[in-house]
């Protein structure tokens, strides 16, 4: 039960490291023009000729020496004996210093007449007006882009000397299975070195993958000698946490230099460098969005010490919608939703499961929280990166309220509409404060559920806010899963699994048992919670409680017999302004769709009669109390 | 001189009739995952199986049931009958649903004890934690990234259908010569193509570019059917202007529609669309700038409007540096320097030479100034867009002040150093404002210039800005060149050529003159023009003049005999806090370093003894007066 832990450095003292122990490779490499976008240049271009190379016309006109036309005007009308007949783009005469529009041209039998002085070098595009010979047209590190790459084919240039790097990246791991085999349970597809080969890459990067190599020592060493005299830079894939099987860190001490291992740094923490054969070797770790972090922290900023191009990082101010901590003494890096909501920009952390890789497809941002801070409050300005293009902050809704697995389906469906919804779970009474704040594009509301939380005055925080709409989504049915059917009044003889205060579920049986005068207390398992309904059907579905609260969905989906407690109604509120907003209107068309009431039915238990109407706040129907049909 | 004007339409009518004639292509293609990144999904992609595939351990410890635990305390240890050690990421067999920490757990002969309840499903990352079977993995439209290409490894996807579209690039003109080749005097490398291909490459786009056509309508008829017949979308190069070897326009028509031909944007007025075999065919101008102008706004929305991933732009708020101008009725683009002073962000428009390639090399960003907007003020706030990372913001420096030949060395030797250099040429004085008001990083003066502009206070403004420090650059020396060494007064006599009104020649010559006696009106030639020194050395040299006033180095650059008439010292100045700045400590350096004062002496006419030096303000030095060695 030895546990060797870490020893922590910063993130900045482990960068410094990184970028001061290894001067630049100084590889380049001459490629094709057409290639060369994103690449950086590696030495200074200059002009091969001057562009133009010659004087030539920027008018259809006549070239003419302006001497000759100073004393011109409308009453003494110069007739010229010099000037030549020229188009645009022609070449002028090196005689001629100006170009008198045709325009402004009259015929005097078989010569021209001009009734105003040319000023000299007028509709004249002189020679080297765009780039003179022998001069600067990209300095030694320029990063090429689309529109330099026809600057330098007009300029001459059909290849170009970029700077290069050749990665070797080695991934470890006895679990992992390569990219195009199924993982068996337990067995992990490869993909980490798959993301540092096209992230890298991006930067013009030519990165090797090596073979798959097992969780053993020698094999490692091996691959690790490999790659090092092959490459200027290695990344070594998993095997750099501190647990029995984790054999990088003795390996590179085997045939080279620790230079350190552990950053704190979240994700990331186990991320190590040493150096074999004088070459930089990345230890990434195995986890997705940790290795994420190393590849865009680490890998990139060496790179960029190395001259490349820095990664894509688009910075956006933003007002946090919700209070982020982090643990102080770590760097933190964090998946962000970043939408506006009027006038305002704001980001929203990543939820309970910013551990995973879906995290990173589903948010358009990320925000780096420093070691110092120990979080930013709710509502303080702050600066977050983007991930994609600026459109996709116009494209983010943040929702705030209850969840329901068809909210889930209602986001895939916005999601293939363009709409990235950024649903959060803090329940009806907070989405309702955030809609009044206007700090949410729209709150999902189980809405009797509200009501049974014994609020005097139903809804009441909605009089606050008197302009509210209600996109209805569907009618579920609440009720007691089980393999046997039971009722209420078998609970005190089950084994009972709860879900936690403040959830629909809860509430119901807490009403219901109060109603019909039963005490928690003897429900067997009343304190034993799990997360959610889906938790209680598996729960009894795998053998450790008999009964549970669920809706009717989740149970016939884990094939339960369900005795039905209550209806409530699954309700998207908005700002009544925002019915006509676009976005609303494509969810409020999807919620309405077949295709959206198809999938209701498909999960069960939803009633989609009413799915996509529409009320308004001070309508009678959205005040209605509970209907409680309690099941013999 | 008849001429066809063209009809304009509007920038939004013309993108409307463009994205609304054309439905998608709808084509598409399978490519393997590792070059999926920048392209968008052609439709959504669902998880093939979950992930994790079943309960595995987050931590290295016992598997146990959370059941059997609900009593365990430091007083009531509890020794387990049934758990399971598992590792991290080791699947947690199925009659078991929580992990004991390996810290939390003390061995009590061949079986575990443990001392504390375990929470239902603690330390188990759940079956689908990260991605359910059959859920929505990314939705039709998404725009692959490279993380997401991690997450689709992990998921199981070695192949992505993505978005395809075919496009086919003619380039036309009788004056292109094919890329590789050298152009002769009046050709012009074809370099439109090239760059379009570059830029919708980006989005996926599969290019091909046809081989180049001569300004013949029937040539440019077949090769613009081939094209429509193997492509989704067919740009053609140059010949859309209205002039007589223009023929995109009549063979358009002759095989197809004419929807629009001419635009009222800047640059790119002559764009036109066109439909041949039911395909969008765009005529790009020939001008680089606004062929670049047609494929961002017109190409790239038109695939835009297909579904692909809209063009990198990243907007970003500036204050106007300069008053910016437009044609109101057209929808105008310009170049812009985009920079930081202080905590404020600046974008400078792009000087005189807006239409050439190297504006948009130079460039980090552009405006779009809209159609009924006649321009904007300085200092007002806009909102402009990116062409580089953002980075580049802080690597921008803007110069406002009086420009010499040395400067664009300096800011060449500055570039290859990372540093991009905007210089304005309104003189000393609007330079010295400029410092003042804190509108540019440094002003480059010609100090003896200044004070021969008969201002009583000299350098007035600076007492006003106390804290000024001054880098000697390079003493320069003014005079006279002529093939026959002529002196002031020979200027009688001879033809002479002038530059424009406050440029320091000008006042050199004005001041020696009113010295000397000599009526302005006598020197024939005085009111005769050309912009600045070079222009005269040329004119000399060409045999429009006999005599002007440039600087030594010009003058012998040019072969021409130099009598010299005065010194000047070309400083930088900056505001003093500047001076510890790692940029202006950049540009010291470069300004002192041997490559430079080599360069300022190839080019000639520079002394470039104290090149480097500070001086900071108050300092007698800085405040002598002119010199003015007037040569016999």
């Amino acid at each position: 039960m030895v546990k060797r832990y870490l020893e922590l450095r910063s993130l900045a003292e482990a960068l410094n490291l990184l970028t001061t122990s290894f001067p630049p490779p100084r590889r380049t490499e001459k490629v094709p023009l057409l290639q060369a976008a994103g690449r950086v240049a590696a030495e200074p271009i200059f002009a091969k000729y001057s562009v133009p190379e010659v004087n030539i016309s920027a008018m259809d006109g006549i070239a003419v020496r302006s001497r000759d036309t100073i004393s011109a005007s409308d009453r003494n009308p110069v007739t010229l004996d010099h000037c030549a007949r020229v188009n645009t783009g022609n070449i002028i005469p090196p005689e001629f210093d100006a170009v008198v529009m045709i325009e402004d041209v009259w015929e005097s039998g078989d010569r021209y007449q001009i009734r105003r002085a040319a000023i000299p070098w007028q509709h004249v595009r002189p020679a080297g007006e765009d780039i003179k010979e022998k001069k600067l047209v990209i300095p030694r590190g320029h990063l090429i882009r689309p529109f330099d790459i026809g600057a330098l084919a007009t300029y001459g240039f059909s290849t170009i000397r970029v700077l290069a790097v050749n990665v070797g990246i080695i991934p470890t791991g006895s679990e992992l299975v390569p990219l195009g085999v199924r993982p068996g349970p337990g067995q992990v597809v490869e993909s980490n070195t798959v993301m540092a080969q096209v992230f890298l890459s991006q930067t013009g990067a030519r990165c090797t993958r090596y073979p798959i190599v097992r969780d053993d020592p020698d094999l490692i060493r091996e691959a690790l000698k490999k790659a090092a005299l092959e490459n200027d830079l290695v990344l070594i894939s998993a095997g750099s946490s501190a647990g029995t099987r984790d054999f990088t860190d003795p390996v590179i001490r085997s045939i080279g230099e620790l230079i350190f291992h552990g950053v704190a740094v979240k994700p990331g923490k186990p991320v190590m460098l040493g150096k074999v054969m004088g070459k930089p070797v990345l230890g990434l770790p195995g986890y997705p969005l940790a290795a994420q972090t190393v590849l865009r922290e680490f890998a990139a900023t060496l790179l960029e010490s190395w001259g490349f191009a820095p990664a894509p990082k688009y910075p956006v101010r933003v007002k946090l919608a919700q209070t982020l901590t982090s643990d102080p003494g770590f760097d933190e890096f964090v998946p962000l939703f970043i939408g506006r909501i009027g006038n305002t920009l704001y980001g929203m952390p990543h939820g309970k499961g910013a551990g995973v890789q879906m995290a990173t497809i589903k948010a358009n941002g990320y925000t780096h929280i420093p070691a110092p801070v120990e979080g930013y409050e709710a509502g303080t300005d702050h600066e977050v990166f983007l991930t994609t293009d600026p459109g996709s902050i116009g494209r983010t809704l943040f929702f705030t309220g209850t969840l329901d697995p068809a909210l889930e389906e209602l986001a895939n469906l916005a999601h293939d509409k363009g709409l990235f919804i950024h649903a959060t779970n803090p329940g009806n009474f907070t989405g309702i404060l955030a809609l009044k704040n206007n700090t949410c594009h729209a709150a999902p509301l189980v809405l009797p559920a509200q009501n049974i939380l014994g609020m005097s005055q139903p809804l009441m925080e909605f009089s606050e806010i008197k302009d509210l709409g209600f996109i209805h989504i569907a009618r579920v049915e609440l009720g007691i899963a089980s393999w046997e059917g039971l009722g209420l009044e078998d609970l005190v003889h089950a084994r009972f699994i709860n879900t936690r205060k403040g959830t629909p579920s809860r509430s119901v049986l807490d009403t219901l048992l109060a109603a019909e005068g039963i005490d928690p207390g003897r429900v067997n398992g009343y304190g034993h919670e799990v997360h959610g309904p889906p938790a209680v059907a598996a729960a009894i579905r795998n053998g450790f409680a008999d009964a549970g609260i669920c809706t009717s969905g989740i149970a016939s989906a884990n094939g339960l017999s369900f005795v039905s407690l209550a209806h409530q109604d699954y309700e998207l509120a908005v700002r009544k302004e925002m019915l006509s907003d676009p976005r609303i209107l494509t969810l409020e068309s999807i919620i309405g769709s077949p295709a959206y009431t198809t999938l209701l039915k498909t999960i069960g238990g939803y009633d989609a009669g009413l799915s996509g109407t529409i009320r308004e706040l001070g309508q009678e129907n959205i005040l209605v109390p509970v209907s409680l049909p309690i099941q013999p």
